[in-house]
């Protein structure tokens, strides 16, 4: 049986056909267009779609943002050029394509389909390090939602109480902290000119804000490791391409603030599905919810 | 079927018989006299137990530290006056009585108490807010423990990565920014001279001490509600009975770092079994492994 997975972006609107284990048989990459507004967006999807021309058994969608779990409506996309709020993205895309929709966070669509397809484990946790920090927590094997689908925010987690106002509300989220924009606003204060992260890698004297982002991605994940042990923890996103740069001090970040870390048996690992995690966990959620 | 369960405390031994739905039928407290050592304690809860005359099925007891979850050694109690480390508390135990012993540290204990006797939902996090501050997680009706029962510590989340070094090894944990001795050194600190905590209740000038711990402590909370949303957060230990001079803050903290507070319908409660929530917590780990 095949399934339809859409990773919704800002810039661009991934999908794909495949089996629920994970084999995709077509796959296809379109501009998001999100200045034309969600119904203009919401028809690009179904488009991108009927293109495959193959029926597929279900539809998941991964959105960057948070959605109302039991009704698949999308309650806040920050991201995305125009607002959208309340847009029943799940009842559009049912309405035009006649199979069951799911529609997920983006982040925590990584996550299972990092589960699923990748590095897993029973307890684990997954940082999507990219524009912005999302997150995902599996315990018991079981993706953590939440009644609203908002648990797994491990991106704000206030880390500085004192620190840069986040989009989310509040202040000092890690997000704030190791993001790309927040890596690229540090570079550029330090050389006093606009600078982006890649070319940030190439200049030792921006390693040390590497690994300051390192630190703050280390405390973070020390307390989740003290609130709830998990046996792994997968950086996935974008920045994930820095590997030891950013886990090299994540990890000896954590071996200060955790005194048992080396007893813990606890695996820090880079995605092993890269900027497919998503397309993937949302193929896993059309398969999941029809098992 | 009668149980029997020991809190132990740095100061005191409490200790009770009782039935699984949390009646007690028998209940007695005597120094720790910690000074002496693991053994002298261990021969004193020994003989407390005897003196309730009555056989018990099993014992259940919460120790303030670490404890291995399977063999029941306490790996580390950080607040009793000789160090235990590698102490067979569940095995000497259990030579002395001839009964099943199983050993938790207090705060899970506490959690578990809570959840069985008091203020329960199937998602909860509990903090004890003492000279430590200890916690415990459930989710799906399930207390965290790891794989070193050392998941729950929700005193050691770090909150300012810089802040006052703590006995964990770490700096800026919640314990050293909201505990009874961290308010009472803020105190000290600020009226030049050595004050309690129930002093400082009484002291106008002190109730922003009070403020700033609930904020630290909603901080805390806010960082676990975005990863976890759980449906009920509770707080007990000595503090608890400071009520609102710590809940308010803790409650318009987490409204304004979680923007969608008011719509997850999370509860923020003291316990409602106060200083017997680890001695009744203690009571349904000896009743739970049996059942």
């Amino acid at each position: 049986m095949l399934y339809a997975a859409i990773d919704l972006g800002g810039t661009k609107i991934a999908g794909a056909l495949g089996y629920s284990d994970g084999t995709l048989v077509a796959q296809r990459t379109i501009p998001t267009e999100a200045e034309h507004g969600p119904e203009h967006v919401i028809a690009r999807i179904v488009s991108l779609l009927r293109e495959f021309g193959n029926s597929p058994a279900a539809l998941g969608v991964g959105v960057p943002g948070l959605v109302d779990r039991s009704s698949g409506d999308v309650l806040f996309l920050p991201n995305l050029a125009t607002q959208w709020r309340g847009v029943p993205l799940a009842r559009s895309l049912h309405a035009s394509l006649r199979i069951p929709v799911r529609v997920l966070n983006d982040a925590r669509a990584a996550t299972l389909g990092e589960f699923r397809f990748g590095h897993s484990a029973p307890n684990m946790l997954l940082y999507t390090l990219g524009t912005g920090i999302g997150g995902g927590v599996i315990i018991d094997g079981k993706l953590r939602l939440g009644p609203l689908g908002a648990a797994g925010e491990l991106g704000h987690q206030v880390i500085e109480p004192d620190g840069p106002p986040c989009t989310c509300g509040s202040r000092g989220c890690l997000e704030t902290l190791a993001s790309g924009p927040a890596l690229a606003r540090a570079g550029s204060a330090l050389l006093a000119r606009p600078v982006t992260v890649a070319e940030m890698v190439g200049l030792p004297e921006c390693r040390p804000l590497f690994t300051r982002a390192g630190q703050y991605l280390g405390i973070a994940a020390a307390n989740m490791i003290s609130a709830l042990h998990p046996n792994l923890i997968v950086y996935g996103g974008g920045l994930s391409a820095l590997g030891d740069l950013l886990l090299g001090p994540i990890e000896s970040t954590i071996a200060e603030r955790v005194r048992m870390f080396p007893l813990t048996g606890i695996r820090l690992e880079c995605s092993a599905l890269g900027d497919q995690a998503g397309l993937l966990g949302a193929l896993a959620l059309a398969a999941l919810d029809l098992s």
